[in-house]
């Protein structure tokens, strides 16, 4: 089996070290190329000059981009994907991707006798590196056994979710949960704090009742509190993501009034706070509209 | 130490019952008096005819009802409270209230040297009756010390959260994120239902990712996708809670705008549903207007 | 007839000028005592030292301050209303108040054998100078009957809604209304500048098809597409009043998401342009979420 | 010139009548052929079997379908409209479309040496009857001058509004206002009757007041209050609409979160009320959540 991986940004390139680790044969290439030769020269492992020349020989093709658009546009040109796949070859796309445009990619490279599924992963940078991501698939069981071992390589829960684009739509519709969660707590703790109640003290009751979330109980407690916000995943990002989840629900006429709303509050936070602020960020926007600090 | 207990509903008859146990001492009432009457025949206590003859010797009152207003409606009249209460008593209203009547029936109390406290529980009628209850409270350390004695029969985690009112505003605020939480998690999976993911699937994606809640996590594997909807909170009764929390918030000038739209659409559900529907079955509306069962 | 009138501000001022023109007997109050003796030395009438002196005499007491709150601290204390005011009297308050202060203070001035009217006002100053108000009245015919000499200095259209507190209810409902219109016209018109359509185009045909309001046939050719902004109603009081819309939907159990939004996102707007920023600078706020200018 | 015209529809055919009369060369097409036939009996041209027939000899084609999806699907096969189009001829599509489909539409015709520009119409039947409509024009003023002459005979205001697919969002936002006023007026009425004001004296009140729109002024009056709801204009329509509305402000990130709330509830709304239901009747589904009649 002969991989290839396109994409070597913060997520991309700790998957790629655990494939290069199990497969020496994997070729690598990167829109900076100075990432690729250098992760090249660390893993012994073969830099492309460009898309096209790293899935020349290869089975199973890997891209983790930021967006299904930035996938959509390899695929066309002289040094685009569609010179240089191979018939038979698989696109396994890990990017958080839409539904829409994967349906589209997936469309042009069966035209070429290339199949293709999505395969967005959560875990975040430290799952990348143990090779512990969850991987959400859209496509076939018969596709997902076929790519697998690379698969395998960075995943540890691995699970089909239904046809192409049903692992975008799944990973998008958990992130918006995420974003609703942040939003929702934020505007529950700062009417606390105004109210009169300890947000300490808020989050300590919530946390052991029917109220409590992944987020009350670890980004609140660790983040918000402490006043430390680390920046580990871009609100610009999950602004993203819980668009793709709004979207997929238009689409599919299902009535979403909230996530709709939420996809905006999140716009509106991404203008207030703009491009490399984290996804926590956001209950800054909260506070000061509330004029009170939560901690 | 000699205690009352009014208002033996749902949460109140098992919360009275630990009271019972360990102050033989007990005088209860309740709107319907043979549910008092069944009560201190089975638990040897004595059953008042009226509010004022059930607190004229208490020191700590504990009162169990529906709404603030209900309380309120109990304090005038020849037979109401305000008769009966013994100056340096003091009034624990577990009610799940708002915290302006609270501050109102606060102050007309203080007026006959009566104290007053907040206490709404969370845990449900299995934890009233193991008396593992978690105890909201609003007062001063020193009100909750003299009602603690008390308190302990029934909870475990006891609380103070702030002033006069601010028990209210928490036990309002947590049950708004578990509505929030319904909601969504309702409006994310009829999207993946209708883009062609089991929610099954979804579930067991989101509950191991960033998404996750209580409400992903128990609610909705046993509620949910098993179609068995139990009735163990009434929907009517969140429906109250989450406006309680809205009201809070509006009258702390916090802007809070999903707080304030899952309000009305847990009054829409209410509406469409009834006054007897479960909490969760507010997912049911999500369903019939996506055209879809998350099953 | 012996009227008095309590408030000077803005819209009260003008009003009081025509009563004073009406009934030279008028006796006028306001909290700076400065604006009251300034109007009194102007229009020849009597500037009273408190408001039990302003209304000791008075079979009419007109109030017309910036909230129902206002009016109700008033009512107490050795000068208060409640300590001057005649058995008989009538209170008409032009506040544009909330119907549950004014029932509340019906109720206080009805233990005293004070009649009270809700009459709140639009029509502006200019329409306050004209006399061609127009007067949403709350009470009953009987009540209206006898403060309408006064009501008529001022008043053109002056209308009985219901029982007290519906004048309130019918003023924040039509300022709610302004409110929503004047978001959703900046979010249509933002939306399509940044599609490429020239908003002056688009109110032309806007304003000649079913989507036309006052505020795109009105506010925003004179206001904002010159970029005008003239400060002629404070956003801070159109917050107010949508708040109150908002309120009274609530006690009423009326799902109304839109008004609840639009609520909470002037609340937003106020936060972000502060106290003294006009109504339509809501528009400023869309604006520079959406990166884009109406003009 | 030789005009064409597709789609003979509720607005679709007094519009082709009125181009028929000043083209007898006209030749007109119908999904449902009898339409066709019949309409070219009446008003002597010819009828086509098929798209391609239609328009081969046309140098101006006229589209009147449902959605721009509608007209897409013409475009391939056999008999569709590449299959006929002359180059050198316009498309001109008066569907209330969407723009990014009306751009993907534009750029597959432009491959063919067609040209296309975008023209929704306003003024509903009767407009198209005297030839009154107003029509939004995407594309450019040389496109439209050569367009003009058919244009004119059943449109009065033409309008260019900017780039290909801006009539379509000129006429989506407008109706999004449209329907953001006729769910919101029902809020505040249904508001204001259940607070004890009568609707008739409410919009006797905000007509002429600031809140009116040509809503409150007409539709409310003659189609609410007489509980008439003709049907003149499908709610599923309007879905439509406001929806591609919403999908504008999405694709340009301007948060429209007003836009996005009536959205869904417009949704909503069809969901409940079905396809036939007339866009007036969405004030039923908030008058059945309120449980009170504007009337």
């Amino acid at each position: 089996m002969t991989p290839a991986f396109l994409g070597l940004g913060a997520i991309g390139r700790p998957m790629a070290a655990r494939v290069a680790a199990a497969f020496p044969n994997l070729t690598v290439w990167n829109r900076t190329a100075s990432r690729a030769s250098d992760f090249a020269a660390e893993h012994k492992v073969r830099a492309a000059a460009n898309p096209a020349d790293a899935v020349k020989d290869a089975d199973v093709v890997v891209t983790c981009l930021p967006t299904s658009k930035d996938v959509e546009s390899l695929l066309d040109g002289p040094t685009g994907l569609l010179a240089g796949l191979k018939k038979g070859a698989i696109l396994v796309d890990c990017t958080s991707g839409d539904p829409a445009t994967s349906r589209r990619i997936a469309s042009r490279l069966a035209e070429r006798g290339v199949d293709f599924i999505d395969a967005p992963v959560s875990g975040g940078t430290s799952g990348a590196e143990k090779g512990t991501l969850t991987v959400m698939v859209g496509g076939t069981q018969q596709l997902l056994d076929r790519a697998l071992p690379i698969i395998k390589s960075f995943g540890q829960k691995i699970v089909l979710c239904g046809p192409v684009g049903s692992g975008d739509a799944l990973k998008a519709v958990n992130n918006a949960m995420l974003a609703i969660h942040v939003w929702t707590t934020a505007e529950g703790l700062a009417t606390l704090a105004k109210a009169g109640v300890d947000p300490k003290i808020a989050l300590d009751v919530i946390n052991t009742s029917s109220g409590r979330s992944n987020t009350s109980m670890n980004l609140f407690p660790e983040r918000v509190l402490t006043r430390a916000f680390p920046r580990t995943f871009r609100l610009a990002l999950l602004d993203k993501d819980i668009g793709i989840a709004a979207q997929v629900a238009r689409e599919n006429k299902v009535a979403t009034p909230v996530t709709q709303l939420v996809a905006d509050l999140f716009t509106m936070a991404r203008g207030e706070l703009g491009e490399v602020a984290d996804h926590v960020e956001a209950v800054k926007v909260v506070e000061q509209w509330a004029g009170v600090e939560i901690s």
